[in-house]
């Protein structure tokens, strides 16, 4: 049986020298790899009765956290770029490589007391998922764990996160 | 029981007066309301053995595609806005209200003779399902039917789609 990074493709120098971009297109391209990954993030979601909502960011989120709320019989809250949402929202900024962007949410995506599971493809730097936290912390949610599809290790998000229980299903040493 | 549309929340005069906006994004905070979304999605799309893949458009194509092609062991194609996907790209202009957008998909993620379903929350005018329609058929895909959650009759996108299979889970008169 394949190995989930076996339907990762890997594009050197892209989008610039020194840096593998690890393409998660190519496992949902696949019937299998698809399968593959939306069970194993349920694997690693865990419990289900210890969740209360699925969250996931716009738009690599959307794809893999849906599914997974859909398994688990739970709501799923959008995270979006700024401006996307038609009701009153919570936003945040947060830094990239240059320049800023920001994220929001519904207020009533997240109720105060509830739990709540984010999802996502990719765990980088950390910083759209640290301005989730963030967001759905105001809501008076409580961020119980951070699924990721894949891990670049070496910039560091885990660090970012180390109050917040963190898991991903595959983990690539470098950047 | 409740029904689809008691999850839909209707926004007037948004964004600009006269319109009723049919806000999807309450359906999918609801557990209930979410499942009941994709299973009336994976009943519209009928028999899986008639299909190869599941294609959906950014981003909220992405949100209902996706749970339907894991419930249906199909691979997911992408339909992203310009510039996003990594890999080569088979690209469609289209207008919209002021000016032009457009969208693309992975030259592999459809393959010649393959059977599509396209799937999208809400169909307006169908302009970007026609884009994405000229696209899957260039890379010598089919498509065998066109599914939203939503249709809003009055923009008359069924008539500019009128040689497709094209269903709708609920319809509004109105535009």
């Amino acid at each position: 049986m394949k190995d989930l990074k076996d339907y990762v493709t890997t594009i050197p120098d892209f989008p610039e020298p020194g840096v593998m971009f690890r393409d998660v297109t190519s496992v949902i391209q696949d019937a299998e790899g698809l399968r593959l990954a939306i069970d194993s993030l349920v694997e690693a979601v865990g419990d289900p009765d210890e969740i209360d909502v699925i969250a996931g960011t716009e738009s690599r989120g959307f794809i893999f956290g849906m599914p997974v709320a859909y398994i688990l019989n739970k709501p799923f809250a959008m995270v979006r770029k700024k401006g996307k949402l038609p009701r009153e929202t919570v936003s945040r900024e947060y830094d990239l490589e240059y320049g800023k962007a920001a994220i929001e949410m519904h207020k009533d995506s997240v109720k105060p007391g509830q739990k709540v599971v984010i999802i996502d493809d990719l765990i980088a730097t950390g910083g759209t998922v640290e301005a989730a936290i963030s967001i759905i912390e105001e809501l008076g949610g409580e961020v119980t764990k951070c699924v990721f599809l894949m891990e670049l290790a070496g910039l560091k998000g885990r660090e970012r996160l180390k109050d917040y229980d963190v898991e991903s299903v595959i983990c690539y040493e470098g950047k």
